[in-house]
């Protein structure tokens, strides 16, 4: 279960928050729940953007669709009102329409009013397909898991096979959740910008690490069939067009592994910011928000590459071995790390 | 139940097909399952594109969301592959996680290797908020409702308060579901573009008539919290370019008769052609499809505006009269028009 | 010269402001040279967005490009950034060019460090093609034309056949240029939102006036070779995301006539706010903003609707006739509706 | 002026073309007009996608903006048509008005009706900001050097600091102008895709080396300024969608060399096909394209982002010294890699 970091490999040149992880932006937690038995590998991970009600107190949010050969939940309205008002949660392909479920019961339950007094709400659900390791058929996942992932969601959070991560493979490697971040400085006051990742995409024997090397997991090279979503954190002050050009940048940190964008591969990005809260019925007809400028913004930029780039790594080198449908497993990155001398 | 021609109310210039119906276009059918019991007035609307297996021959389609404000299933994947492979279920905006597990169900059932021996499968569900005259909370629709709409779709459609038109309201009044079609002519072959929507949006004393008459309802002229889709159907061939500049133009059609996309109206125009299918385990690596000059496409754009404004027209003046949520009711604009004289 | 309203035609139910044109936003300018000799029928129409230096201090701008048949510069760079660094220019399509070339002349010569030690510019000018009325070949606008526009640029504007509009012609009749505004409150503070069009779109035969008649011009009823550039300014504490939404309101106003966006057609808005300005030089990285609710955002969406609509309109109406090349001219809405009783 | 492959760095695992050039696609041309004179190092280069009129017969053409930095012409045409009608020109940033100027009256020599007996042209021309090596407020290149580089293309094209690329900049080391290409096969007939770079991007310090290895140029890590323009020309069977797919993933070449897409670097990619002509005047109002599988388009995404790598870094490699502005200069890549062992 080790990070990216502990077998001498630093994607990047940004310093790391605390934890190295999405949970380092005030605030916000991850939980998650996860499925094992028989030929099922899969879960929940939920992402709880900052506590409290969000659906009265709405967070700043934008997405960018890589590659949209994905069947996400949520993320037209995301694109068209810069608002986030559920949290997040990530499951295999066929668990978004009850994880959906989930989120209008959950918002309901805090908001008798939605749907009846006022408008509905808007549930936020990204997927990859586990279909290698996992019967996806099996529509595994139920309401009160999304609801339990939700619940457990804490500041210290796990990486590697573990909630919608379970039966996740990326580059031919076991994939999963894996989570990073980095710090930057506006008028001398610290900010972070966390990513973490649910990692399933690449082919095998395109991975290349930042040192150069090239791990192959000597499995069939097929084509992509799978996909990652990125979700980005941040405090920055920033507004919806700045944070859809910063998701942008998780992009590059996609590629600089050796990816392309693969056509199976559904590559979305959904970032928030705990700043400029956004108020389902607001008290005045105007409010101040703050932004930050566009010149200081390269260094938001190079945060989400970096911090995207090193969460990949760290779903891979912390990933588990997992016995999936039918037999069916992926080495680990760790296994070839540990088995090479670093340099 | 009158049809807006037998008002003599003509919109637009162009012929229509023999029903003046989206199932002008060979092959389309449509199924409504209507849900009316106490506070509960929804339902749920199929739209089967084409017989036969979808996935496994798959229609060239296109999306345009001309106001984001919904929470709709697949639009992502269609924008980005060009591509429908199940029916189009309209539903309330609680009903969109079931019925995308209905038609996942329903794609597996005919394509067992789904998400196993092949990819998964892109559900496609767009929906309206219904909550004045039905309790959106109770969650009504089941994924065996789904079905049945799959299952009972025809040629010979219905409109009106029926399936997810059951509790819409249009500028004040009672709405739902209606259709309309065009047709054109290339190179001597007869083509028809047909639009079914689900009409939910407007402000109450802000319609216009085609004759410029402004029916007012004579109900408080609140906030929009509705939303319009829009499918469109065609036999034209089309690539996924000119399919989404299409699509585009329906949005005019909704503008002509008043509205201007409201913050809270979810508007999304969905439109798949007949022609240029796309096979999902394509024999060949190239195949041939055909094109329409764009220097004939402004017929093609005419009728999208055209059957939108009409489908639109029709589907409030053949709506009935629902007596909804805690006796909420809507006039009908049927009536408005029976009491004038037309000219 | 009789706008709109003197023919007792009153498009929309907002109140406008005090000229009813663009330059009731405080600050705006506009200006006009208008190049009429022998077979050239052409001009440029400056935009002045506000007073001093707009390099140094931009304004928060959006662009929504309604259907892409069209030639303008700059468009992109707005899109990205959310800026505008220059006056507005708006000229024939073969202008394009020098006009861009006058725009970067004028901010070097107010700002020498310009591509030398400070980034670039990014000039903004947008087209209609007035090749029926005007020689388009002849690229007879001049970078000394397209300065002295700027600098004649005053706050009483003229309509019509001037400047840009020159030679433009709309649904077969005279078209040109043409202004409207509307006003709304925000916490007990009015704004505005104004409009000017360049209109030079519409096939002859689809005009509907907002009482529902249909203008005539009795010429052949050819497929659109035109386009129409909307510019929308206000004073509105809105971001990118807000004044994009904004724009794109603007088509419904267009639709609202009786147009689809034709094929032929470059139909582009352009809107920007003299709040929110955006220094080049921050001397600060974090500035505060203000950004209005969105739940008051429908005011601002009917109002780029109407004065888009009601622009249109006072373009045509205040058009005088042009003999244009090859002796051709096109008939006045002036005198099709003075012919006739108002109801 | 070695490519890079003479350094025995090879980028990616498929195969090139002949020339590994943009001219390995048939038909496709390349001319460069370099001026340098005291202050002034600058150009125009000239791509010619396809010989003969091409406004008579268009190519099926997509552009994809990864950061809308910048001042290029005619994109939002393309992006709507999805048509190429003009040759390419490449400039610096102030060149661009001047370049379609020239673009225009070259269509109008071959095309005398254009603007009168039928549509405008739209002028396609790309820019980088060469400030730094160039004096750009001389506004030195002129419609002569424009047409002048067209007249003057040829398949045997040079790279370096030649053309528009005189005055680039890549990483802190001088860029320029570079190509590469790669081939693949469709039911057994080969295929190629060729890249073109303006490369003028990338922070000094970030540079990544496909071997792992960070040339350090030793100059001030400075924000960026400059900018990439990638041409992608291929002779594939594909549509506008497909395309623009393809051009998205020239993205994904650029971020694997280090670069993260920074605020002030316009990156564009422009592509086009040699099939799938489009007839200005189509003899019928249905055409038979041909469209490649989606099934096997993975194989052109890794072609593009392996061709845009690799002409990035051939670009570097061939650039010779230029003293510029100032005497300002950037240390040569080819020196960095020549001083040092290859492993």
């Amino acid at each position: 279960m080790a990070r990216i970091r502990q077998f001498d490999i630093t994607p990047g040149i940004m310093a790391t928050g605390k934890r190295n992880a999405i949970t380092d932006v005030s605030g916000v937690q991850v939980g998650h729940v996860t499925l094992s038995s028989g030929d099922v590998n899969t879960g929940v991970t939920a992402i709880i953007p900052q506590p409290g009600n969000l659906f009265e107190n709405k967070l700043t949010a934008s997405v960018e669709v890589i590659n949209g050969f994905g069947k996400s939940a949520g993320l037209v309205q995301v694109a068209e009102l810069g608002s986030l008002e559920t949290p997040i949660l990530l499951t295999n392909t066929f668990g978004v329409g009850t994880c959906s479920n989930a989120l209008i019961r959950h918002a309901v339950a805090q908001n008798p009013t939605i749907g009846r007094a006022t408008s509905t709400v808007n549930p936020v659900v990204c997927e990859c397909n586990d279909g290698v390791l996992s019967d996806i058929q099996a529509m595994a996942v139920s309401e009160a898991d999304a609801l339990r992932a939700i619940e457990i969601a804490q500041s210290d959070m796990q990486e590697g096979s573990v909630g919608a991560g379970a039966g996740m493979i990326t580059f031919g490697f076991k994939g999963g959740i894996g989570t990073a971040s980095r710090v930057m400085t506006l008028q001398g006051r610290e900010h972070v910008l966390g990513a973490l990742v649910l990692s399933n995409f690449g082919r095998a024997g395109d991975l290349v690490l930042p040192d150069g090397r090239r791990p192959d997991p000597r499995v069939p090279h097929e084509d992509e069939k799978g996909s990652i979503i990125v979700v980005l954190a941040t405090d920055l002050p920033v507004d919806h067009r700045q944070l859809s050009r910063i998701c942008r940048r998780a992009g590059a940190g996609i590629a600089r592994l050796g990816a392309f964008y693969g056509n199976g591969s559904g590559d979305i990005v959904l970032g928030f910011t705990s700043r400029n809260r956004i108020a389902h019925r607001p008290a005045e007809d105007v409010s101040v928000v703050e932004r930050m400028s566009d010149a200081r913004i390269d260094d938001a930029f190079r945060a989400a590459c970096e911090a995207t780039e090193e969460a990949i790594l760290n779903a891979m080198s912390t990933a588990t071995a997992v016995r999936g449908r039918k037999g069916a497993t992926r080495p680990l990155l760790a296994d070839w790390l540990g088995a090479r001398p670093e340099k």
